[in-house]
Formats: C-alpha cells, structure tokens, sequence
C-alpha cells in the first residue's frame, strides 16, 4: 500500500519485509486494532510520499553532529532519565549527555540521597531512611515566558510514586519534590503558558499533572472498576503545593496547555474505565479531555469542592456526568480515536493534535472552537476537530517546525511522517487533492516520544528532531540481553528529513525538550551564605559535644581538609559537615568514609551534611573521592572511633 | 623551556600562559615537589619534541569517529564507573556508551538492589537491607588467555568498602562481589596472566588488589600511625574466594602483572607511612613493590601465616623488614621516586614502568632483573631500574603501542607525552643524543588515567588511545557547579598523536580498557532453565499462601501479566516471582508497584523476584515500566490488598 513511488522492487521488498516484520512483532495480541482505511482519509493520500530508506537519507549532513574537540554545542537538550529517576542534560547537535540532575532516586556521585540536604527533598520514613528509592521518570517540561522558554525551572514526573520534582537551571539542581495525593501512575506534565484570567502574568504559574490509573477514592481496595476514578492535579510553580485536583473519566496520558492560559488538556484512553486490556480498547474513540482552568479556579474559590481521605487539596468534580451543560462545564471531552497517545499543542496556538495510537489517525483540535463550546456558542462538541486524517500505523506523539508542518512517531510503521497541518485541514474539509503528508524517513525502530528544537514554544525554529525509538535491536554493538534504547537525530530544515545519528540511551527514557543555550545561564560556583550550615573560616572547624549528640565542622581546600583527624566515642550521634572553600570553577571535593556508607560531594563554595551513628570502633581513613590536586590521593582525615 | 620548536610565538604565549594557569591552580601546597632538571634526564631531551596544540592537531582524521546511522563500532571499552558505582561499557571510536553494569550500588532501572537476586549478590545486612548503597570504582581490567583477553570476565573495585566485582562478559552482568578482609581503600586491580608453577595454565586464575590505606590490624582505633599496615590481597578468579594477604609498608596504588605469571607488583607511595600528607610526601623515593607469587603460595602452604581478626584468610609478612634475605624474599622494593602513580607492564612482557607524579620521571624496571634479585643473581635490587627519564610534570599512567612506545599522562603539564622505552633505556645508559621524547599532546585538563586499544596486553594495536581528564572547565556547555570529566579520544596510529574528540563523562571514572569487538560474544536472551525459580508455563501462574508467607507467581508476555489480578491480605509477607516468556531479542518488560518502592525490569527468559510486607491496603496498579509493544501503556495487573 505503500511506498508506491519507490524506484527499484528491491528496495520495495526489502522495505515491505522489514515493516512485514515489525508488525508482526509488535502487534501481537491486539484484536482490536482499526485497520488501515477505516478513516476519514484515504489511504492515497497518506501514501503519496516515499519512505525515504535511512541509509540513503544520511548525505552530507552527517558530519553535522560531529563537533571538532573544544567547539560547543548550540542547543540544550533536558531529557528524561526514565527508570534512573534523574534529568538529562545533553548538549546538540552532537549528542553528548554533559549531565544528570538526581531527583527521585538516590545518586551516588553526588550523594543524593546520603547528604541530610537532598533527603530533605526526597522525603524519608519517620527513622529516616528514604521514601523511595525507584522511579520512573517520563516527561519534562520548562517554564515559559512570553510562549517560549525562560530558563527558570524544569519539571518531571515519576509515574510509580505520582510524584513531581522541579528543576533550578541556575544550578541544575532538584529542589522540590511533591507527592500528588490519591493519584497512581503520574504520567503527563506541562506547565501553564500564561494565566487565564490575569493577561499580565505572561508566564508560567502553574503545573498540570495526568493521573493515569482509576482507583478507588479513598484507597478502599475494592474490585469494582466502575468505581475507580482518575485525578488530574495543578500544582502551584513556585511553592509547589497542589493547588486543586479534579475527578475524571478515563486514564490520562499526556497534558498540554495552551499559549493563552486558558485551557489545559489531556489526552484519555480507557474512557471505558476497564481493568483489563482487552476491555481499556473496546470504544471506538476515547477523548481529549480539556479543563477550563478559570471556571476550575473559581470553583475552587466558591467551596466548590470536596477532598479525599487525609489529603486536604480541594478535588471539584469534571466527570462527563456532571458536566453536560457548557455554560458551567469545568470540562469538556472532545472524542478522539480509539486509545489515544500524545497531545501536543501547534506552536501557532492554534491547535492541540491528538495521535490515535490503535488508529492510524491524526486528529487536530482547534482551540477557539473548544473556548467557543464553554461559551456556549458551538453546538456540538466534536466540531472542534477540524482534522482527522490518516499518517500510518500506531501515530503516538507530534512536533513542530516553524512552517507549519508536524512530524508524528508511527510506532507500528517505525517511522516518523512529517505532514503538513494546513493541508491536513483543507483535506478533512472534502479537498481530496490535498496532499498533507510531505515525508516518511524510517527510524531504529519502533519511535515512542519525538521533539524538535522549541517545538513546544512560540519561537519553533524547525532545526532539529530527535526521536526516541524503543528498541535498538542490531543498532549498536551487542551487550547482553538488556539492549539500549536508540535515539535518533535527525535534520529538519529541509523538505526531506535527514538521519543524522543513533545514540544509544539506557532504557527508558522518553520525553525531552530541546532549546537554544542562549537561554539559560548556569551559574558555576555556589553562594556560601546560601547554606546556613557554612563553616566560612577554617579556624571553626572542630568537634562539638553535647552528650551523645556531636557536630564535626569541616571545610576543604586543595589539597587538605581542614581536621586532619577527629575523635567521637562508639555509638555517637554525629552530624558532619563540609564546606568546600575553594573557589575555582570545577574544583569539587568528595567525602567518602569507610564502612559508614557515606560518600557526596561538595562542589566549589557549597556546604553539605551527612547524620550517622558511630557505631563501629576504629580507624576510618575519610577520603577526598572527586579528583582535585596533584596530591588528591593524599587528602585524607582520620575519623577514629574509640570503643 | 618547553616548545622550542614552535612557529609562532602567539603560540608560545598562550601556551606558556596555559601552563603557568594550569600549574598555579593545580600546585597550591605542594611544598615538595621535585623540581625539574634534578633527576637523570636532563631538561634539553625533554625538550626536543614540541607540544602540539590541540586545535592544529584536530585534522582530517576528526571524522574517524563519527559513525553513519547504523555503523557498528570496531571497538568495545570497559571503563570504571566511579561513584556510580558501576562499570560502563563504550563503542569505540563513536565513545558512545552503551550499556552499564549495575555492580556495587542500586541501580533503579534495572532493580539491582531491589531484587532478592541482587540483593544476594551485593551483600545485606541481618535486616534484609543493602550493606552499602555507595562506592568508589576505579580500576577495571578483563580475564587473560595467551597474554590477550580472552572475553570471560572483567573485574572492578570499590575503594570506599574495599569489596571486588566480577562481570560475566556474556550476559554483560555482575555475579559476584567480594568484601576484602582488614582492607580500607582497595586501589589498584589486577588479573594475573599465567600460573607462576604450572605453565601450561595459561589464563588467568588469580586477581590481585591493593591496598591504600594503612590501619591498625585489627583495627583497635589506635592514633600511633607507626603501627597500621596495609594488605595486598588475592582473589580466586573462579570462586571469588579471598586466596591470601601479605601485610606489606606503604600505601598501595596501582597493580601490574606479569605475562609470565611469575610477578605482580603495586606502586606505592607513602613509604614514609606518613599520617599527614606533608609526611606522605616527605621521602625522596618511595617504592614498585614485587611479590614472588609463587613463593608466597608456598608460605602460605607451609603455614607461614597468620590471621588477622575474624578473618580466616592467611596472611603472610611481605614488609621490608622480613624480606632482607633474597633467596627467600616474598617481596621485594625497588625504588622509585616521591609518590610514584601507576605501574603498567609492556606488552613485550619486559618491563613495568612506574610514573613519579611528584617527580617529572618515568622509571623502567627490568622484570628478568627482579627474577634475577629473588634468585640472589643480582646484587643490587635497584639496579633492576633500566631507564628513569625525565618526562615532564606530573606523570601519572603508561599506555603503550606496538612499536615500543609508551605515552603517560602528565598531570600538571595537561598532556600526554609519547616516548620510546628503548630510547630511553639508551639514554639512561648514557647516550645523551637518544631522543627518547616523540611527541607532546596538550589535553583538556589535567589527565589521570590513560589507556590504549589493547595496551595492556600482547596484542597492543597502537591504533587509539583514551585519556580521562579530571577536569572539563570550558570544553562543554555550562551545567552547574558541577562539571563533567573530559574523555578524550586520539589517534596514534602515527608519529603525531591526532586529538579526536572530547566526550563528556559524569565523575568519577578512572581507568578502562580497549579492545576488539571479535574478543566478546554476548548472548543475548537468557536461559529459562538459569532459573530455579522459573514460572515455566503461565498456567502455573497464581499466589500460594502459607500462613502468611505469599508466593505470587507470573509470567509476562507482551502485552499482558500472566494474572490479571492477585489478592493479598495486609501484614503478609510476599515474594513475588515473575518470569519473562518473551523470547524475541531486545523485550525486556518492567514490572512496577506503586507506593511500595518496586520497580525492575525481566529481560527475555529471566526471572527475577522481590520480597516486601504488605503493609499498605488499597489497589496497586502494578505495571510494565519497560516498553514492549503498542499496547504496553495497558501492560498491568492489580495488586489488591486488603485492609
């Protein structure tokens, strides 16, 4: 069916077998697939592009990525860590991870985890030991000014705990983390663009999280399904309490928020409310489920609201049931085909598109049309969708350039097809000569997630793509049985896509954002007077009593620290802190004590602290671990521990 | 004094300038730092190569390493994660990293540390916990057959806690860990490469490993630094089991073996045994320790040992004191000046060479020399010292090619100089015109470790060398306080080393190897019957009670658990199995339980199982972490527990 203006049969044949293959690997145990056709579109059209073989597609621009040893990237990348419960950090085009920001999981370079500092942010059990110590981290997302980045702070999720974590990117650091209370499987996140009743406030204020599992509210643990409902959380960006909740119909998956604030949306499958995969696919279309974020807000504002076992976060009520009258719908459930996946906004603002996952279809929403159904001026609904055509099989997640055009993952095609949303409109309106789809390029296989360079902001530059393929396969040299996943950069700037690189990434990361460096400005070195444990002159570094309870003052500088060893008595309670006094730009020091479990860093002016129990006797060689000198082997203190 | 040969004085400035920098920020407080020029190279053969600059030397060989979508590398690395805890495995040239080994430290993508397998390989304590949740990894060398590795095993160190790795390098997997006795700060590693008796045993079977830092043994506590000693250690390469200890003087740091098997030697500093490290640096010479491996085996056999503590492994004396005599020396001390680092063999089998570090000076050791010692041949010990040559400041680490060249790491100076050992052994002699300098590479910044493509062993290729700078500064896009390491790739299949490219590296990774990808073959699927606790048909699936103790058994095959649902009563005690019937390459599921901190993944025929309290009542959302398939969103099961 496809690929019909392919030049030679081999080619053809071979393109054919391997998505023959694909196929049938991954398509297993899905009777409910729509087939290909079934669909407003028709299957001419999605066909007029070739496929464009990767081998052939990667020309002269692949030494693109190739950066000469010293020369700087140009584009920031935060990606998502997945199950390493951290924020990647890479630099583009060349590809190159420069960092990994710890949040829900403990790190053992940094101390993450192990200082008193970071278990404060992580949250610890009444003896002290850590809540969690797995997560799974999906999306990110970074606050906005005027519609595009401003360089403040950075979310992600962790889907397991239903927690969110924010990110400073003057330091890039983790300094909050909240737990959203009676939510399962935390899955999309965006940021408000704007308020929706205040124009002034032109940035982000707010956060939307996706609750993905029903369960029972409260927790009671009953069988019933039918009574397990979602929630969808706003969190204030700045305190980062939760602000208001709201009871939902069907699983959330993604969010996306619009440039004028006012509305807020998440794409739903299993609007069913099944708890079994065969009946989360029944329904021939599930929803995009957009909130009304003003009327939500004065809801709230007028006791409008009830809350949930301990939690006290007002949860008001936007099920279908209660909400058939536009006029005071909190909101609105626009029908999508069958199991959804993704929901990205257009960067004209225009638009929210929706992918059909288990339908080969694109569905584009149009944002006025949703604002003039709460006001009561559009009839119906679903004449908000002013496209729905068809890409290819298992369309998932979109992004943007800046001449109108998107690029959608096929996850069962694993391919992305970049298509044009004007032509996908003048199409669906009965123009059968509209030839959306402009190209397909085959990707390393099997594409999850997708992004291009601000393709989530108003300043899109349709530079770069990068996608996220699941699986790796024979991409890169073999490792056992757990393979790295591959993601792909790709060129953008022209008619055709070009592969420019596979680089592999441990599982599973997913979503990512990519913008230009201009637009955030790291501060290197630390402020002292930012820690209130700071020890700011050698001279008061020492040991201090108070019965069982001892502090040890500590501070660093190349190449010693300040005691040269220190006593405490079997079965202290010691609280230890460092405080690197160096000054110099990357000079970071470790700590590391034997046999006590402990090892962190402080980096240049930072003041960290550790609590233990002294409770083995003996000589503990404490070692600076970050190398720092010429004589870093030799900074060393003794921690003796009399018995 | 350096760069004479440079063109431009521009050049000459800048670069002049650079080292000036370099040096002032990296000597602060090294009151005893050798001076240049005192040593028996003089300054005018140091001098005759130029330094090139890395900028000129980037040329036509930059693209070498940026493969095209879909190019396998030719080269496998396996580096030391550092305080990551565990062992990164690259492709060679592109330096992309494609997999890491979970070894001593959680690793929440994979569930090392969380399930009961794992647990059982890092070690708990009485209440079912992690041990130790931090490490410091250094060192990382590969099992030998014939003098070149053979593709078995790797082993790595933990220095915080003195425990050593094993990975199996057919799965790519840790399968054992094992705590050093009486040791702090377990440095150096190394396999050895032929049995010292029994020559047709030409593998490895013994790992040899370092000990740093000196402690009173048993460690009482007490302060009198005269009275700790440290211990070399062997380990069985087989059964993991500690073999032997010699107590010896001084602080190990690195380890070399011989490809005789005859010798293994540590280079060490703080002879002075020195408890502040103005008094570890206080003697102009410090020492290559060599131990008569067969020789101290047959101590051992004859019960000339001791125990130390709990402890039943023997130890045998190996100090200068109780070795004067050669003919039954166990070890033996050359000479080596101030604070040597690093001791590499050449894969011609004829020498180890120690750096100097606080001296400017390479020494090369004659190993039939030492032989020659033990067999009371030789009269003088340090006359097995063939070369000791001026190389620039700061030496640190040896790589070598296959054409009698060396290249070491020279800390201060930020370079690598390339150097011929015969050349220098001619020198040393006294032909004052041997150039034994070839070429200089300034690197970005400050070198430690260094490695070549199969330097270490008989087959050295001479083709690409890998150097581990400490420090990034202005090589990448500012992250924070907290900057990457600098990995720098280079050519030198030629005369002039050609600088490739910089790869970012998270601190604090150490030392590597380089070798061909025909040395491996991973398997990539694991075998059911590997699994006592294999789930073998899914029928077989279910929860078993005893009394409170809970079996949960399941399978997974994409896109569903084997059970749909599983009951729990609160209080109980679970262990849920999950076995993975998926056979197709690369479908690893994932499996998650909210709020109760499990997440791990079962890669294709593995089976893996966790144990925790039931201590929460509700629905649990189990769920597939790991994407499998299109409809892997809907992959879960409920956990209902009830109240």
């Amino acid at each position: 069916m496809m690929n019909k203006d392919k030049k030679t049969t081999a080619a053809d044949a071979r393109v054919a077998g391997r998505r023959q293959f694909l196929n049938t690997a991954a398509l297993v145990g899905i009777g409910g697939l729509a087939a290909c056709g079934d669909k407003p579109a028709s299957a001419g059209a999605a066909a007029s592009a070739s496929a464009s073989a990767s081998a052939a597609a990667h020309g002269g621009a692949a030494n693109a990525t190739h950066l000469k040893p010293g020369e700087l990237d140009t584009y920031y990348g935060l990606w998502s860590g997945g199950h390493t419960g951290d924020m990647r950090v890479l630099g583009l085009p060349s590809g190159r991870e420069i960092h990994r920001i710890p949040c829900f999981v403990p790190d053992a370079l940094v101390g993450w985890g192990i200082t008193n500092e970071s278990k404060k942010v992580m949250g610890t059990k009444p003896d002290g030991s850590l809540k969690y110590t797995v997560a799974d981290t999906h999306h990110t997302h970074a606050s906005y000014t005027d519609g595009n980045y401003d360089g403040r702070y950075a979310w992600i999720n962790d889907k397991i705990n239903a927690r969110i974590a924010r990110i400073r990117l003057d330091y890039f650091i983790c300094d909050k983390i909240t737990d959203l209370p009676n939510v399962q499987g935390f899955h999309g996140i965006f940021p408000d663009k704007r308020d929706p009743v205040d124009e002034k406030i032109n940035h982000t204020t707010r956060v939307f999280c996706g609750g993905e599992f029903a369960i029972p509210l409260p927790n009671t643990g009953t069988e019933d399904g039918s009574k397990y409902r979602a929630l969808f959380s706003c969190v204030d960006a700045e305190s980062m309490e939760v602000r208001w909740q709201v009871l939902i119909d069907g699983n959330c998956d993604l969010v996306a928020t619009s440039y004028d604030g006012k509305l807020a949306a998440t794409n739903q499958y299993n609007t069913e409310m099944g708890v079994h995969y065969e009946d989360m696919m029944s329904a021939e279309r599930d929803a995009c489920l957009f909130f009304n974020v003003a009327r939500v807000e004065a809801a709230v504002k007028a006791g409008k609201f009830k809350t949930i076992g301990d939690s006290k976060v007002p949860v008001v009520d936007g099920t279908q049931a209660a909400n058939k009258d536009p006029k005071t719908a909190l909101t609105a459930y626009v029908s999508v085909p069958k199991n959804p996946h993704g929901v990205n906004a257009s960067p004209d603002g225009k638009y929210f598109i929706c992918s059909g996952k288990l339908s080969p279809t694109g569905t584009v929403i149009e944002l006025s049309r949703v604002l003039d159904w709460f006001d009561g001026k559009l009839e119906k609904l679903d004449s908000a969708i002013v496209a729905e055509v068809e890409l290819g099989l298992g369309p998932l997640h979109t992004a943007f350039d800046d001449r109108g055009n998107a690029f959608t993952t096929l996850f069962l095609d694993s391919q992305v097809v970049k298509w044009n949303v004007d032509a996908a409109i003048k199409f669906h309106k009965g123009d059968k000569t509209a030839k959306y789809v402009i190209d397909r390029l085959d990707v390393q296989y099997q594409p999850g997630h997708l992004n291009a360079s601000h393709s989530e902001t108003k300043a899109a530059d349709g530079k770069y793509l990068a996608v996220g393929c699941k699986f790796s396969k024979d991409r890169f040299l073999p490792v056992g049985p757990l393979h790295p996943e591959n993601e792909q950069f790709i060129d953008i700037s022209g008619e055709k896509m070009v592969l420019l690189a596979d680089h592999p990434v441990r599982g599973e990361p997913h979503d990512f954002i990519i913008f230009k460096r201009e637009l955030v400005h790291p501060k290197q070195i630390y402020a002292l007077d930012d820690f209130p444990l700071a020890t700011k002159d050698p001279k008061d570094s020492g040991v201090v009593r108070n019965g069982k309870k001892v502090t040890v003052r500590m501070t660093s500088q190349a190449p010693a620290f300040s005691l040269r060893e220190f006593k405490l008595k079997k079965g202290d309670e010691v609280t230890l802190i460092l405080t690197n006094l160096d000054k110099v730009e990357d000079l970071t020091h470790g700590f590391a004590i034997p046999k006590y479990n402990v090892n962190f860093i402080v980096n240049p002016q930072e003041t960290a602290s550790v609590s233990f129990i002294a409770d083995k006797p003996g000589v503990f060689w404490c070692y600076c671990t970050h190398f720092c000198h010429a004589l870093h082997l030799e900074m060393r203190t003794r921690m003796i521990v009399e018995g």
